[in-house]
């Protein structure tokens, strides 16, 4: 058996943590409820028994490489402290590296969620024959990463990728960030659960007036799939979702000109519903994009990419291949990397 | 006396050649303009004759390292062919560094003009202690280039750093790159002279009024001028100029997280008009500059960053400083890098 790593996702409900062998082949999974209110030092022990207990089950058969954890939320990567957090409340200033690294008795590598994704991707999802990519995880909010010859691009601050608070409506919808008509308003979960409310509000979706009145659990996916089985109001709003979305990503097209821009997260799986308005406005905003695209990038995505990589020096946009793994993937291949 | 390299800013209205030590020192410079009627081969055949002249009367002093050539427009990079440009009417498709190359009779290295300067401001300008970082040059439109460990980042194609048509303005005007909004027409030379007629013509700009009527050759300058000496329709244009900037600004930001943004061109002599504006709204939008910028960016600005590079590690948004130059510095820089 070749070398084996273990990948982390610390997310604010879900913590996993899985072995990977060094060629990228999934081993084994633990899932793991983040009990965050019971404190980081409940969570942080939790964590290292399950990866003490993979490192040591699998440790007969090959040579343990290391683990990789990506967190949601910043992480100072010098100091592998935890910045500030929605998500990790009485996590501010919390030395989790270090705590970490104290428990398990070797170094760890921390990184924030949206690059272990795109990292993940990279290795062994969508990105894996292109040397350049971005990747963009729509799920409550929009993440972000970049890999720049096979490795994360950090940026100075380890911020880098930060898509979601790019601005793609100046006097829109304030958010969190403390700027107003972020791209993660307009093309999130949470944004197209708020623009539904609005529609119906509004009283021109009466479908999915409906929805929010008999769903107690209203949510992305009943949009999507009212926008599925035909209704106006929410194939408008999968639309202007797909408009918002196309703006955010012309903009780092034409900023980037990278190889590929990988779209995941929960929200990618209404893909058929917003993808078509993505890639039109996609096409009319970036002179990039509009260079270099595909002949007919739909259809191009169902085929994906060959071993060859990218012979026709097409801008692809596609779907992420690892699902919510792709985290895990990432967070295992840095120990990789770095050995 | 070092080696030397020559480079050439081939623009729409002038063409300048110029010959460079290794080390960054300015040996002659000589400025023709472009006469673009003629064709390209006549152009090609006088900057050859330059280059060649140039070549000759140094090389007695140091090994000749070879030239780069920045052109206005798309360059593909791999046929060194010129791709549409609405500057060079007539050379579509011009296998421009075929044709230098059979007139001097060795390989020169051709380079968009956005991207030579911004190598240009990271080699003898204000990027010159830091490793990665973009430039924005304010014209008659946008131009970018970025620079990352200390060589351009072309991209797939040769066309990253296309900050002028990210979209700052969602339902604004139509832009020549088939979009509308972009931020070149919001935060250019010319954007400033379209934004103060339509002020003008809204009746709420006294003193625009007067130069427009007054001053037949009314452009930004006298824009900045009157903003300078006071007037308020001048100042609100600037400051309107400085938030779009600052939007787009934001955006690169929050997607690159670099440690050095330099703006030249030529309306960045209006500096002090629109940067306190610019400055705002990108604290204001951009979640990574506002965690990441120093105390007093317009005072720091002028300090400058030392030798010791960016210690403190903040975010530096700062003026170019090799002014119309920097494209030739940049393209006497590229063989240097290259041999």
């Amino acid at each position: 058996m070749p070398d084996f790593s273990i990948g982390v996702d610390l997310g604010g409900t879900n913590l996993r943590i899985a072995a990977f062998t060094s060629e990228g082949q999934l081993l084994e999974k633990v899932s793991l409820g983040t009990k965050v209110s019971l404190g980081p030092d409940h969570v942080v022990n939790e964590m290292c028994d399950s990866i003490r207990g993979l490192a040591h089950k699998y440790s007969h058969k090959g040579a343990f490489q290391g683990a990789g954890i990506g967190v949601l939320g910043i992480i100072d990567l010098e100091t592998g402290m935890m910045r500030k957090s929605a998500n990790f409340p009485g996590w501010t200033e919390y030395p989790a590296r270090a705590e970490i690294e104290r428990r398990l008795g070797f170094p760890v590598i921390l990184e924030n969620d949206g690059n272990v994704a795109a990292l993940g991707e990279k290795w062994m999802g969508a990105g894996r024959f292109v040397p350049n990519m971005a990747m963009v995880t729509l799920g409550t909010g929009i993440g972000g990463g970049i890999v720049l010859d096979g490795k994360i691009w950090h940026g100075l601050h380890g911020m880098a990728g930060e898509f979601g608070h790019m601005t793609v409506e100046p006097e829109g919808v304030p958010c969190g960030c403390g700027s107003h008509g972020c791209a993660e308003r307009y093309a999130s979960a949470t944004a197209l659960v708020r623009m539904a409310q609005e529609a119906a509000a509004h009283g021109d979706a009466p479908g999915l007036v409906k929805a929010l009145a008999s769903d107690p659990e209203f949510g992305s996916k009943a949009i999507y799939n009212l926008a599925m089985q035909g209704d106006e109001g929410a194939q408008r709003l999968m639309r202007r979702f797909g408009q918002y979305l196309g703006i955010m990503m012309g903009d780092i097209i034409n900023a980037l000109n990278l190889d590929m821009y990988v779209i995941g997260g929960g929200v990618s799986s209404a893909w058929d519903a917003f993808a078509p308005a993505m890639f039109q406005e996609m096409r009319e905003r970036s002179l990039v994009y509009a260079a270099t695209a595909p002949a007919d990038p739909l259809g191009d995505e169902k085929r994906g990419l060959g071993r060859a990589g990218n012979p026709e020096r097409k801008t692809i946009v596609t779907r992420a291949l690892l699902g919510s793994d792709a985290g895990l993937y990432g967070a295992a291949r840095m120990p990789i990397m770095s050995a």
